[in-house]
């Protein structure tokens, strides 16, 4: 299983609509990506002071897919739909990277059972 | 309900022990942190090659948690043994980011009901 992660650098001065983000552009992200994407998220950078440093990134999404190639099949009919959709909510540069799922470990509740 | 985000830059020469980190230092991260964890992931970078970019991360983890207050309730008591072990497994400064999450959407199956 693989992870596609966008990281939207936090610059000073730089450009980052979230209404736009989560309102419009993920909505169509994950219309268009359609199921091949078994889990999108999207996390919002924020500043809880000192001793936490200030976030380095505005935005972080994700997703994660079956494998690279899945992910292709899936986001190369709509690459240019969804990049040009970028202006309208951003001007930084995204990072983009590509990882194999390592650990995806979920809690067990409290007085749950061990699973065997 | 927030992330917190632990990103270990790819840098050429950098040092980055993958097998301690995943069998040793993550295991023992997610013992002493405990339930408080929703959910723990660990990515590893991959060069799949052109035209995807070079990973800019060895190596990303994310602790999903209530809150700040829960995260920091779970570590600080901790925060020595895991920032010690850190040596142990990598020369590299993490970017440590908090961040709240805004979408956490999975795919439904295909062919399963529509949630209402």
């Amino acid at each position: 299983m693989i992870k596609v992660t966008i990281l939207y650098p936090n610059t000073p001065g730089g450009r980052f609509d979230f209404d736009y983000y989560l309102t419009r552009h993920m909505p169509l992200s994950i219309e268009l990506l359609g199921p091949a994407m078994r889990q999108v998220t999207v996390e919002r950078g924020v500043s809880p002071g000192a001793p936490w440093p200030e976030p380095a990134f505005a935005a972080i999404c994700s997703f994660v897919c079956d494998s690279r190639e899945a992910y292709e099949a899936a986001f190369l009919p709509h690459m240019r739909t969804l990049q040009g959709d970028i202006p309208n909510y951003t001007d930084q540069q995204a990072i983009i990277q590509i990882s194999e799922i390592e650990i995806d470990h979920v809690a067990r509740p409290v007085g749950a059972p061990i699973p065997i």
